[in-house]
């Protein structure tokens, strides 16, 4: 098999498409019909949400399917709804890949190494129980976070270098107050620098044929001058980019997340996107009844958006690298 | 109800112990009785070791409830299972808190605001479904991680005042590579010295009546001398404090973690209790077929070390903090 960043940058030219629809369903907004249907069915329970959930992440799925790569499943959202929620990611998870969709489960893991590797092998790869192998999840890639350092990353990585997945370490992130942590200055740069660096190297084990690890990064839209900064320090890891769209995040503001040739990023949108039918335009437009035809057009508004910001800024929509890109 | 803090201070005191057992079941390493039964009864399927993860732990707690405070349910070892293991996760939840035990779920979460707030109402508080409150998961406590700064725990706080809960957040953790970004040096002083003053500050919102605050830290036994520093810098923090046994930790190394007038800390030990019949004095004494008289031994041996420590160290146990702390 491909490795999984070879996979994501053939899939995201076939469709030429840099856009990851981010499925953090909030049982509070799904659209009415929906929750009257499950209400009515399991009353006012977990399980109703659950069921709510599942219908309407099983459809957002079917609709942007033949637009991204890629979606993104918000752990939070369905572990707020109990066990019952995570039962219903696990089967979405399949449902996904099913509809030609590449999975990034967005859980954040991160923790000593005998625990990550519990976690790499239960949603990147394999269990054996009695010796025979079993796959929980079988994500295609997971997002980690790196404040524990190399022996918490490294399993993931390993994990995903015998199943051909991918792993995304939280660099910078979105939030408001990420630089508490991550833009304190040590050795006269910021933490988030040495995250860089400590990842691009890393990266060295999963390089795939294009010239990117499936080893990459989750860089935010929100703070673009560290993006690029944090683009010069890592040019050779995919960047998953959150913060597009309810965030605050434009087109303009990811164009630092892809390298000079105007290659190397996906961008994340949720919100915006899954509930779009309660937003302008798409509110008037469709309302909550035709609620998939508002995902269907918001997200080919946001492929529209990027890669006329990628064409405008680099002269071309972001496809493979070319084999030589000094030639450019 | 009296706070997280307040609770686990005087069940502490009435059970004379400082202990927590971390319940990590791994299928392969579950006593073969236990496996030979869920084998027969599912086949050798994530089933199958879920259910003997159930069983397993279900008994564990019945053995400890009498001698520890609390158990830790390392979320990973459950999520390595799939959604069955997550639901034998929440089962067990109840089920622990039924004997008299407190629940931390060690989960080490952290995201961004929005998400932070699904994870703190799914794990410690409530979550509407059609305006009637459900409780998915009912957890005292949890564990996050700080690398998203103060709007990642600040939700996680919020939840803990309303419904009287705890988090410990990781400040110093038990693994070799922690230091890569905790022991970054930034004006002066240590990533995790930073994190500790933030915490401490935040720890404000939480108070009990014992001194503490219901936002503690998780810090590491297997680095003494940065527990220590840790300790000045946040005296009103109840430390986690993992990497006792299995991990390398002595009763001495988690001295420090305990303020001067011998309270302040929790010490969880996982693998060397729950699988005490593999390791000596134990196996030779009790072998897998009596495996619960081994966690037995070996919750009441962890006890007595610290203990005893703890007196030697203090000139008594680590009970209830006296009213005026300076006069010891």
């Amino acid at each position: 098999m491909p490795t999984f960043v070879d996979r994501l940058i053939e899939q995201a030219a076939l469709k030429s498409s840099w856009a990851v629809v981010g499925l953090d369903p909030q049982v509070e907004l799904l659209p009415p019909s929906l929750l009257e249907s499950a209400y009515g069915e399991y009353g006012h329970t977990l399980e109703a949400g659950a069921h709510a959930a599942s219908e309407f992440c099983q459809r957002i799925i079917d609709v942007v399917a033949p637009h991204v790569v890629a979606v993104k499943f918000q752990s939070a959202c369905f572990e707020r709804l109990g066990w019952r929620g995570v039962k219903v990611c696990a089967e979405l998870v399949r449902h996904a890949q099913e509809q030609g969709l590449l999975v990034i489960l967005d859980g954040k893991r991160g923790d000593v190494g005998f625990t990550a590797q519990a976690y790499a092998e239960g949603y990147l790869g394999e269990v054996e129980v009695g010796g025979v192998p079993q796959s929980p999840w079988g994500a295609d890639a997971v997002t980690v976070n790196p404040y524990l350092g190399w022996d918490s990353i490294q399993p993931f990585v390993e994990v995903a270098k015998e199943y051909d997945k991918g792993v995304f370490v939280l660099v910078k992130t979105s939030n408001l107050s990420s630089g508490q942590v991550q833009d304190l200055v040590a050795e006269g740069r910021q933490v988030y620098a040495h995250l860089a660096e400590l990842v691009s190297a890393w990266a060295e084990e999963l390089m795939g044929l294009h010239g990117y690890s499936s080893l990459g990064a989750v860089v935010a839209a929100t703070f673009p001058r560290d993006a690029a900064r944090i683009r010069a320090l890592m040019p050779h890891c995919y960047f998953l980019v959150p913060g597009y769209g309810a965030q605050g995040g434009t087109a303009q503001d990811v164009m630092p997340s892809f390298n000079p040739d105007g290659t190397g990023a996906i961008i994340n949108s949720g919100r915006n996107i899954i509930y779009a039918y309660y937003r302008p335009p798409y509110a008037e437009e469709f309302g909550p009844e035709r609620w998939e035809e508002a995902v269907e057009a918001a997200v080919i508004a946001m492929n529209d958006e990027i890669n006329a910001a990628l064409a405008e800024r680099f002269g071309r929509p972001g496809s493979i690298r070319p084999q030589k890109p000094d030639l450019l």
